[in-house]
């Protein structure tokens, strides 16, 4: 059967039918008819019931938060709710299947902030690629939103888009492909370095792979106080010199990171390095590379579904090793972080989420690992352990505070 | 105290806090963080439960609808799911209040939609009033949508929106305060001309106000049988040479109805009428207006929250007689249309809502009153009565599939 133009309807139909089919039935099963439900908070039994939730009582409503923008924050779902927002232009391993494709992940997540922080979410996938249309799009719907997660948006245009909505909504955003990873890596590398006695100041910290994750990563850890880290991407490391004719987020980086100069590729950055954080490109990294790392070294490689080197490799010379994987040790995972950051954002009524606030979410996911039980096989805790949540949620608020 | 540049957050704060106090204690009770939750329809609480929500299993989903996007009414909320969109420019009585003030009304809308018809609705109030860059932001964001609900939106910045939305959309698109009143009044209608033993195509009808609700009456009206009908407004009778120099809607509306080109204002055009409909202003109709009209008047003076004609007064002279009000018999309600309306398009995957669709509604509407219980003061169901919905869902996803 051909899919060219002249495909009749029936015959697409069938394929589609095929196609469904052919999904793995346990995930086809929690897929049909979507994975979220909007649901009334108030019962509508009576007209009496009507005249208080609906005309006229609600004008009463409506006019106060006319007088007093402030009370949308208590009166509408706005104190509760977070906008899941993707373009769909970089889902998953995915690539670029736009904003109806997209739609599973962004329930996905909507479910999860439910489930594991009672967050009202909604994705919402837009059909627009202009970032600065984009900007306009996101900040035009935000009036009944508290927070947006934006979710699987191509870098280079994340930053722009990020940091244009940033400065012009007064509600907290958060590209969490760049900053949820960046607050786990951290929080793994807080606990690494317990076990391997090591401290964030005088480390040495490669970077591989300088998209989305890589730029936040980076920041965060030069925040949190690592001063020596490199950046290297497929065209080797990063330098002011490479930089000069690419996008300013490339150029910041330059600028702040490798301190000594050095030039060249992987290699060159790796000798005598303390850690290595992957988020690059599946079998990118041998273990020749490891041996040119200082002793104790400690490797997260991130890439999905198949890591920069094989774990258990890694582990031969490494004291830790992290991935992505669900069926390895010290899962590296955006679900540490999400849920409760923006629990803590909304209770906080935040406005904004700073470097305070993502250092002190990463402290609190390192601290939900009970010190007796920390080992180089768990510096993070298990993805749905119930104590993370409140204890970053905590965190996050408290610090919103401070920076509000 | 002042509410000008110099006054402190404090005295915000506590100015809000005081207008929180004064809200009707019921209404206040109901509005309390807000009326609507977001709920996972399935639980996680294993690693197994994510593996099958979200990554890796999600992947698989998101490919499928990639090469059939179809699929999406299968396996995403788009099956059961309405935007409920307002820009919150005429919003109740209370005009233009903005996106945050009208999130209340929009929530409610979301709520009914949900208690009624078991639709998942959620409200997004958009911070835009340009016509074109209104309807660029609703089409790029309808991806995880089956229809959209548009919402108080100012006349005539609504016929266009409208309008374009439904040329770009392959889902139906539905202004209510214009189409869902339509439905409401005809069906009302088709009950009150069984009273009086009266046929749609032998009707003179009066039009008064010729707003968002005015046109979309008229229009649907005269597609429903009725051939004489002339619309008013503050500066008269509308006419092809009033007409010309204001907009589309207004010159095609001039050029279909009027057929006895009757000049002059609301006196001259109720000269012999069998119906008034009222949306306009209160009290701007007398008893005197009402002798003029033909025996067996139909009277629907529907301005709110007072209606054109007092209608203990109006009862005198109609024979048929209905407002906007709950506590009057009667009431025309768009309660009746918009859930069972989108229960149907979302039960056939509707890709457009058109006349065909709304005259189908009509009719089950005014068939849920049973013959037996059809009464001059009961020409509408009850807004809360259970047979409405599946009546008017039945009759939509029926017309709705011929249509398609």
């Amino acid at each position: 059967m051909t899919h060219g133009e002249t495909t009749s309807r029936g015959d697409r139909l069938q394929a589609a039918e095929h196609a469904l089919d052919a999904i793995d039935p346990a995930v086809r099963a929690v897929h049909l008819g979507g994975k979220l439900a909007v649901r009334a908070t108030r019962p509508v039994q009576t007209s009496e019931d009507l005249a208080l939730v609906y005309t006229p009582g609600v004008a009463e409503v409506c006019a106060a938060i006319h007088a007093h923008e402030a009370l949308a924050y208590d009166l509408t779902i706005k104190r509760n709710s977070v906008a899941v927002i993707s373009d769909g232009s970089a889902v998953l391993g995915l690539g670029d299947i736009g904003p109806t494709a997209a739609m599973p992940v962004m329930e996905g997540k909507a479910l999860l902030f439910s489930e594991l922080a009672g967050i009202d979410a909604y994705p919402l996938c837009l059909d627009e690629r202009d970032p600065d249309r984009l900007v306009d799009i996101i900040a035009s719907l935000c009036a009944g939103f508290g927070g947006i997660n934006l979710e699987d948006i191509s870098a280079p245009r994340c930053f722009e888009i990020e940091g244009k909505l940033r400065q012009r909504l007064d509600i907290p955003v958060f590209h969490d492909d760049q900053h949820g990873t960046a607050v786990v890596v951290l929080a793994a590398l807080h606990n690494a370095l317990k076990i391997v006695g090591k401290e964030l100041a005088g480390l040495r910290v490669v970077v591989q792979g300088i998209g989305a994750a890589g730029v936040a990563i980076s920041n965060l850890l030069m925040a949190a106080g690592v001063r020596d880290l490199i950046g290297v991407d497929r065209d080797g490391i990063v330098t002011p010199r490479r930089a000069t004719a690419r996008d300013p987020i490339l150029r910041r980086l330059a600028k702040q990171s490798n301190p000594r100069a050095v030039r060249g590729g992987v290699e060159e950055a790796l000798a005598g390095a303390d850690v290595f954080i992957g988020v690059s490109a599946p079998n990118t990294i041998t273990a020749a590379h490891l041996e040119l790392m200082a002793r104790d070294a400690i490797v997260f490689a991130m890439a999905n579904p198949v890591p920069e080197i094989d774990p258990a490799l890694a582990r031969r010379r490494a004291a830790v090793v992290a991935t992505g994987r669900s069926n390895e040790p010290n899962q590296i995972n955006n679900l540490l972080c999400f849920p409760g950051l923006f629990r803590g954002l909304l209770d906080a009524r935040a406005r904004t989420v700073g470097d305070r606030v993502k250092l002190a979410a990463a402290e609190a996911i390192a601290e939900a690992v009970p010190v007796g039980e920390l080992t180089a096989e768990r510096v993070v805790p298990s993805p749905l352990d119930p104590a993370v949540v409140p204890a970053v949620a905590a965190a996050v608020a408290k610090a919103s505070r401070v920076a509000d």
